[in-house]
Order: C-alpha cells, then structure tokens, then sequence
C-alpha cells in the first residue's frame, strides 16, 4: 500500500503557491497528512517548484521518520509534524513568506478583523506568535516553532482561525485538504494588504462588530452554511 | 420568451472581474436586470469564474423568487434586488472585494474627490455607509445592506454617484449595462488605489474644487458630454 | 503629401501605453508632431487602445483645425497643441492618469530629486501646477491647461524637466520622438513610486546633492553623455 | 583562450533581471569575473534586454581596460571592478534599481533586520553609503562609488552581507555566480518591500533577535547549512 494519493494532493498544492503569487523565489511548502495512517507527505527542500514531480514529495511518519522518498524534506516539516499532532482535523499545512502577512509578523501586530473579507476565513483576529528564547532557537529550532505556535492557540479553536503569523518570521495556514489550506493561506495575504491600506488611511480603523463577524463565518462555516452550491 | 439576453450579458460581466484583476477567489458577482419584466440574472453562490456558462446564470423576479436557473444564486442576490427596486435608471450590479476601495470601507471613510479620474466617473465623495445594527445583520442580511446602501443615498443620486462603499465590508458599484457597471468597479478601484498614494503623500490633500469637479462629470455624462466618439 | 509618418509614431507610442501599465481604461494619450509643417497627429478620443489603428489618428495644425481623420480627437488635444506651441523642440507630448504620478499631483507636491533614477530623467523637480480658476475651467479648460503649465515652467527649460504635474489631475511628459515621449513617462512614474516609498519610510528623506543631479543628467543628456552606444 | 564562459554567464544573468521584475527600462546590469585571470564580462551600456547576444558582452581587465567586444561597457563597469579587487569571494555583482531597494537607499535608512527572510539571506543590515562629495561625483565618479562601498563595509563581510543600498541612488548585490548574484538582488528587494510594510504598519517593529539571525543565516551558509539538497 502506498502514499501515492497524499503525494499527489501535496504536488498539486504545492504547484498552486507560485500560481497565487503568495511565494518567491523557493519560500514556501505545502504538506498533506493521512492521519490515520499518521503520515503526512511534503516538499522537498529548497528545490524550485516548476522542477517538482510526485515522486520529489517526501513522506514522513508522524515521529519523524522519513518513510518514502529520496530527497531531503523541507526544513520545516517538524513544524508541520508538530501541528499535525496538535490541531485535530486539519489535513493541510501551508507556509510561505507571503509579503503583507509577514508585514504583520515583523510589526509584531495580531491580523485585526477589520472586514468581512477576514470575516468569512477567520474567526477572529489571526495571532502572532511570542519571540522564541534563545533555547528554542538554538535547539529543536522547527519543532519548537511548532510549539510556539500550538501554545498560542490556547483557547482558540484552530478550525476556526486557520492560520498564524510566527512573530519575526511569517504565516502557516492549515485546512482540511491541500486546497484549502492553500485558499487559506492566500485568503490571509489577501486580507493582510486589505488591512496595511485600511490602516494607512486611518491608523483607528475600527474592528468589524463582532455580530457581522459571527454572521460572515457562520454563512461560510458550519451547519448554517448558506454559501455556496455544496449547504 | 425566456432570459437569454441578460443572462449572456450577466455572464460577459461576471467573466469580465477575473480580467480587470476586482476580484480575488471567488469575492464578487455581477447581476444584469430587464426593468421591464422586473426580473435579473445574478451569478450562481461560490463558482469558480473559469467554470461559468450562461446556464449557470439565476434568473430571479423583483420578489426575490428565483424563476429560471438550477443553481443557488449568489448570496448578495437580496442587496442586489433591493438596489434594482429603489435606484431608477440602472440596470446593473456589481459587487466586489477590490482591495484599495476595500481599504476605504474598512478605514470608514468616504472616498474624497481628489482628483479628475474621480471627477469623471463620480460627481462626489463616494459614500460609506453606517454601522449595521445586530439585528440588521441577524435578519434578512443582505437585504438590510441593500436598505443601508439606499438610506445612504438620501439626497444623492444613484447615477451621479454609481458606487458606495459598504462600511466594513466593501463596494459595490452600477450602471446603465453589465460593462458600464464593472467599467464603474473598476474606476472605483483605480481612485481609491490613487487615493492610499495621494494621503500617504499629503493626509491633508486637497479636494478637486467644485467647478473641476462638475467640469470633468459633464465632459463625459450628459447632455454636455463631448468626450468619446458617440456624443 | 500625407501625415502618414507622424500618424504611425503616433499609433506606435499610444499603443506603447497599456503595454507598460501607464494606462488604466482609455486614461491616456499621445500626439506627435511635424514641427515643420505645423501639424500633429494624436489619438481620438475615447477609443480602446487595442482597437486602435493608424487610419484612426486624427491630425490637426497648430490652430486646431482638424486636417485629416474621420473621427473626433482626444479632448485634450488643445493641452497638447498649447505645449507645441510653446516648448520648442519637442516633438511628441503623453498625458496619463499613471496611478504614483497622480498621487502627487492630487497631493499638490512638487516630486523632489531622490535619487538617480530621478536625475537621470529630469534635471530637477517635476514641478506642479497652481489650482486653476473658475474661469479657466468653464472656458477653454483643455487649452487653459496647457496654459497654466507654460506659465508654471517660466525659468525652467521642458528639455531639462520634461515633465508636468497637473494639479487634481496628472501628468504630461514630452519627448524629442513618440517613443522619447512615452519613455518619460513611465520614467516619471517609477520615480514617484519609489518617491512614495522613500517618504513613506522617512518623511524628511533628503533631496540627493546638487552635484550628483548634474552628474547624473549630464552622463545621459547634452555634449558630455557618455551613457549608451550613441554618445 | 577566450572568455565565452564568463560572457554566456553574464549574459544569463542579464536576461535574468527582466524576467525577476527588479528592473525598469534598462535600469540595471550584471557582471561576471574569472577572479584567477583578473577579467570581468559586463552588459553593454543602454541595450535593451531583450536584444542582448552573448557578443554584446565587454570583457574588461581588472585594470579596466576593455579587452574583448565592440560596445562600450555599462557605465557603471567601475563600480563593479572596483567591488571584485576589494571583495574577496564575489564572481558576480549585479545593479539594479529595484524600487523597494532604492526607496531605503533614497530614505538613507539601512536595511534593518526584522525577520527571517532577512536572515536567509543577509547576517546583518544591508547598510546604506554615506553621501558622496562634490569631488567624487566630478571625479571619476563611478570608481569613487565603489570606494565608499568598500569603506562602509570595514568590518562587514561581503560574503555575510552580500548587497549595500548606495545612498541617493540604489542597490548592489554580489553573490559567488550570476545566478546567486541576481538571486541576493531579488531577495534583497523582497526583503525591502516587506520591510517597507511592516514599518508602515508599526514604525517601531523590533528587529529580530541575534539568536534567530544567526539560526537562519547558518541554516542555509556556512558548513552547518542544512537547508536545500545539496549540504
């Protein structure tokens, strides 16, 4: 039996990342688990994306463990390993070094909800990570990334605000398939350069009510969904 | 008799937003109305543009009834139908997510006249509209934000101002066809995205003096008009 | 004896226009002229640029008499026949709606001398122009325009700075050719774009130094340019 | 012996430059050296990119004489041969005037270090030159902008911090190959436009902690590089 389903989904997500414009250069992964096989398949590292195949994905187990492929997989699959074990039912990790979401991480700033754009994908405002220790940084430096992460979602549901701004770094946004983790990610940049140019123009732009907040998520989300043809 | 005619207009304006780069994902709809039959064609809710025919085009009545079509309509359809009810005159709705114009609802400003491009689409500030209440937003939704848009527009009318700027949300623009009114979304776009530039230069710029202002609308509309070929 | 020659650099500059991003809808246009016979070539008005073609540019003489061409011509052809009228020895006069340029025209700030790229293109600031009256604007408005931006460049030479801010409007540039022409441009605006972010970050950004301007002018201007194949 | 190697290499790296969007008209130039022969191959001065032959490149000796081709050399041919006697390590430099780049080189600001994609790639700020003198502009100028590269670089390694800002006019950026070169230029403005934003949104965002700038800057440098296939 073979991972050849969760490797294809991986290299069609990762191929949609220089379609969207949310990476340069080599900056980003995608990942796709099987969490009940607990394995998860994902690029390769630093290799570009117009060279990847299927058989490039590298698959690990969720110790760790490269279990199918011959390339090095991406530095920060423990990252990935570690929301995978944390956040229950998400499928998918994306990260990548989209400009207007690391714009936020590097001002240090959580993603306010300023409109219903944010609204439809987050439920609330996305959160930026603490600064690392030293201890963190020169140790298991990806796994803890991870954790820095995880402990920020303390009290928020992460099917409900699937992403995060790691503070001096940038986003990882997750979902329960490649392709939306990849519509999430973007969403996110999306709704990152909304905000840099609602906050140009008034530094007090006012947060979106917190009634048209739980409306706009719940038309797209949940069992009153409305949107769409699938409710 | 059927629909066909607006439907194959409502179609080329819908395919027109990927084009002109309004919209982003799945973020905007265009309706195309037959006044005289007192019906529309909307986009279906959630489709890919890339993925649209004519016969994914809903056709509903002033009512609200959908009367041709096997898909859901859009979920704008009511704030659509409510402008198609109390704005004489235009025959077309589009609403998007632009991000510049996003930037001014999100921040609660008016779009000010700063400058000729506005001057000839728009003969004032483009206005935003009010806080909605919760049960504005716990109701009938999008038919609420239609109601806010019209209460807007008291003293203002629809065909000098063809677009506004629903407060944490975003545009929505009209006209007299599907093109004229994508036509007005993006010139939205563009005078907004001018706009960010023009403050972050100068917060306190000037307005256009009123005698430019209705100098450039009467060079392009009306009775006056004497730019283009066909006047 | 026709207009052929001017009326095809006519048509290759304008079409030169979408082809750089300067050009938003049909927010543009370019004349060219044969000084010699007292004629130019420009764009009629309100035509879409990929429609274009050379049978389609109208001529006119330096009275604004339409000589040659069915259709009507931009409406600001007076602008432009102001500017050969009084600037001698250019040859082809642009006027976009490019979107950084704009922002300081709408800011009615004078773009200042950054840095190189400025200096290698305008021997100073691009200066803008005063608010115009009332009267100016319900008279000849189009020809008045040309007017206030003669009077603006009195003890400035058009070939050291060729190019204009239009107060609550935008620019014109000029050039020795068409392709000159729309060559400042699109000169201007990537100068006010990086003059955007300059100020952005540092809002007492200094003007670069008198000496390095002159040395940068003159390394691509005049007796001494030593910049390209050609000097 | 010919130098058909260094010019198909620094002909790559030229045509690199409009493909990455770093440069405007012909706003920008790579060189390519042979450090043992004490040779550089360089774009001619004021070609377009689009017309560039590997014959078009000049070969110069380290003395600055040109030693094969029929063009005359990039104007800035000094600078760089000014950068390959000084920086032990570099085969490539490259110029541009990438706008995010030039907006800090314009604002006399360094570079400073706000997260990971800086640290990837730059083990410090990209430091901006001191304003040069009347005497090294009228002299021979473009040699003298080398020398004040070099002395701002006392006590920085080049190959630690391969890119400077040259105040009131733009970027350079080295790297050990053409390709490598043009990649540190581009991740050099990537890193200015995120820097850019994050500075707009939060003035005072902090730098990134030492522990993370030398984390990342060794991940993908040095022997203990673990980043990409090759380590």
């Amino acid at each position: 039996m073979s991972y050849q389903s969760i490797k294809e989904e991986c290299l069609a997500a990762n191929l949609a990342l220089p379609r969207t414009g949310l990476v340069d250069l080599t900056f980003g992964n995608v990942s796709v688990a099987d969490p009940e096989r607990r394995v998860f398949a994902i690029k390769p590292s630093g290799v570009a994306y117009d060279a990847l195949t299927v058989d490039d994905m590298v698959v690990l187990d969720y110790d760790g463990n490269v279990i199918e492929g011959t390339l090095r997989p991406s530095s920060d699959a423990p990252t990935h390993r570690c929301l995978f074990l944390h956040f229950a039912g998400i499928r998918s990790v994306v990260h990548t070094h989209s400009r207007s979401a690391v714009a936020f991480a590097q001002a240090a700033l959580d993603l306010p909800v300023l409109g219903t754009t944010h609204c439809d994908y987050f439920n609330g405002p996305v959160p930026v990570t603490r600064t690392m220790t030293p201890e963190e940084v020169g140790g298991a430096y990806e796994w803890e990334t991870g954790k820095v992460i995880v402990e920020r979602f303390a009290g928020i549901d992460p099917m409900d605000v699937p992403a995060v701004l790691v503070r001096n770094h940038g986003p990882f946004a997750w979902g329960a398939s490649g392709a939306k983790a990849v519509e999430n990610a973007l969403a996110l940049e999306i709704v990152a350069d909304m905000a840099i140019k609602a906050l140009s123009l008034n530094p007090a732009a006012p947060a979106a009510p917190g009634h048209l907040l739980e409306k706009h998520f719940s038309r797209k989300h949940g069992a009153g969904a409305y949107y769409g043809q699938a409710g």
